[in-house]
């Protein structure tokens, strides 16, 4: 773990380039806007955003039921951090990591995702040996063409084998719709979801009708979860991103049912060189951005354009606009949220130009 | 810092997915193929590369004078694990940074570039007040149009600037030509060294001929190498990535006068699901690797080919060949390895099917 960029109580200037930075205004406006809007429903943030056990503490203290992670070991570093009910809100395979992960339902409730018979034994067993239960449900491929079954028989096939498999309770379906998050336009958007709430409806209804129970039909995103949440079949939502923004989901046209969640991610970087008029060189490059989803943005700051980035160097065009001087510190609104949080640490809390909190990422590189 | 992914004498199939893998028999005989082909002349094999102190040994116990490294943490990194010799091959900016450099120095010898006429005060200033001395080269832009000054007077100004500040020792030149390493044909990488040496020997004449001394005139990378070592110009090179090699790297033509380096690192993943007879998923995806030089590579393996990549899933298109099933291991090479290696804790070094170390990443996220 690297020493702290800065601490509390620091002015920015005194941050050491580049951090990351959460401003906590729009940060905790965000948190609020979410929690307001997800109260008939269950909120379960998703923290592969934030891997930050303060920020699961706030969804939590917020009324959320728990958190969603993506990876065993993720999930690990937020029990080990005091959180009491997670999701992995994936596929687990391998009879180590299905032990690694009933060792954690001792200390709190675990769901965990199934999309195969062998899955459904080998986690089985793993309860089973641990002495305790995890939550299963069946992942439904709503549209995401990732993992999952495809809605049909296949769904109930997995139901009824998890509701057999000693170990195990069937808590429901998994149905998010991944690739509905970022499609720009919100008519699009909300056709894609209004298919996958076709799909989960009649999955929810063949697992009833079969006498199987089937609580909890959960999923959404932070570029859909109105959709789901008004649609009268998912009774939890998993948006993740809401609580930072990124330049991706900037990109996406706003509808007249989206909220205005606010950019409160920013990686503070330095001018390190300025070789020429119209070029200077910041201290961040592709150690300090995710850049699976286009280059940050410049923020609040005319005359300089992010262009490329070298290791651990960004080149910035600059043009007409206040000149760039060495030294200067610069912000920039990351273009993926969640893989630009998983390079750092420490994510610096900022607030009206002071320092007020420096939170570790406790499951920064969890990987496993 | 993440739990270590495997244990020494694990056989493969032990290694926790995803890892970072070092094949040692490839990863040894280029360290000695670049050993053996740089003995007549200074080798400062590039840290940002691997960030693995157990790394850094194996290249000095081999002969090289010292490393590069990219970043003041970094360097802090390597001095803490016991390098004695560390060049900063970039620009440090700021008092609290130039501090930081500054008092390395009391426990190894420690270079940085300049390339702006305040930052030798900067440094200068904070050598003297930490009672050492930093060694410092003025960074020539040789045509990778970053960071450096234009061949010109202004390296002759930087130099003598340099040359008369206190606790500052000019030891010559940094010509890195990065915008060359990737070019892909062998003449078109000739022919941009060449205008590098040229700029490099008309610099270093500019700097004798006022009386200034030139000691060491460092640069080139895993590309260009032979090129620079065989100038009459270089002293001292700085490839990094060639310990390791990478899908990018793979994509240039081999000239005559190229080390056939051979590929060492490598992602292993598990396939998690397998939901359509086209696609497999594996538990690798934008937290496993880096993905600004392009997908990464299935290894040794027919059928699939890695297509998608989100947070924590990598899509395998599959097609003709052996199929594809739930918990096989996939082994990959990286699009990019510096920006792959910082995403990592571990480095899992394998041999003949079992993990024979298990090294820490020290400077894994020294970005600051």
């Amino acid at each position: 773990m690297q020493r702290m960029p800065a601490r509390i109580g620091d002015p920015l200037a005194a941050i050491d380039t580049p951090a990351l930075c959460v401003d906590l205004g729009p940060f905790e406006r965000n948190l609020a806007r979410m929690a307001d809007a997800t109260k008939g429903i269950r909120l379960r943030p998703h923290a592969k955003s934030h891997k930050c056990a303060t920020i699961a503490r706030a969804q939590l203290a917020r009324g959320a039921v728990g958190i969603c992670c993506q990876k065993t070991d993720e999930a690990a570093a937020f029990v080990d951090a005091g959180v009491r009910d997670v999701l992995v809100t994936n596929e687990v395979v391998g009879a180590p990591k299905a032990a690694r992960l009933a060792a954690l339902a001792r200390s709190a409730t675990v769901g965990v995702l199934v999309d195969a018979g062998v899955a459904v034994a080998t986690l089985s067993d793993a309860a089973s040996r641990a002495g305790v239960q995890l939550d299963a449900y069946v992942e439904v491929d709503v549209g995401a063409n990732r993992c999952g079954v495809r809605p049909g028989p296949a769904v109930l096939e997995l139901a009824r084998a998890i509701s057999g498999a000693p170990g195990l309770r069937l808590r429901g379906l998994q149905a998010y719709q991944g690739a509905a998050q970022h499609l720009r336009k919100p008519a699009e958007r909300a056709a894609a979801i209004a298919s996958a709430v076709a799909d989960a409806r009649r999955m929810r209804e063949l697992l009833l009708g079969a006498g199987i129970a089937c609580d909890i039909v959960t999923g959404a995103g932070t570029g859909t979860w109105q959709h789901e949440r008004d649609s009268g079949v998912y009774d939890e939502l998993q948006p993740g991103s809401y609580v930072f923004m990124d330049a991706d989901y900037g990109r996406n046209i706003a509808g007249a049912a989206d909220l205005a969640f606010e950019q409160s991610l920013f990686v503070v970087a330095s001018v390190m060189s300025t070789p020429a008029s119209d070029r200077a060189i910041i201290d961040a490059g592709l150690k300090a951005f995710a850049f699976d989803s286009g280059l940050p943005l410049v923020h609040a700051r005319g005359g300089a354009e992010y262009v490329k980035a070298s290791d651990e160097h960004g080149v910035l065009r600059t043009s007409d606009g206040p000149p760039v001087t060495l030294g200067e510190r610069i912000w920039l609104v990351p273009g993926h949220c969640d893989p630009t949080v998983n390079l750092y640490d420490w994510i610096v809390a900022v607030r009206d130009g002071v320092v007020e909190g420096v939170w570790p990422v406790e499951a920064r590189g969890a990987l496993g």
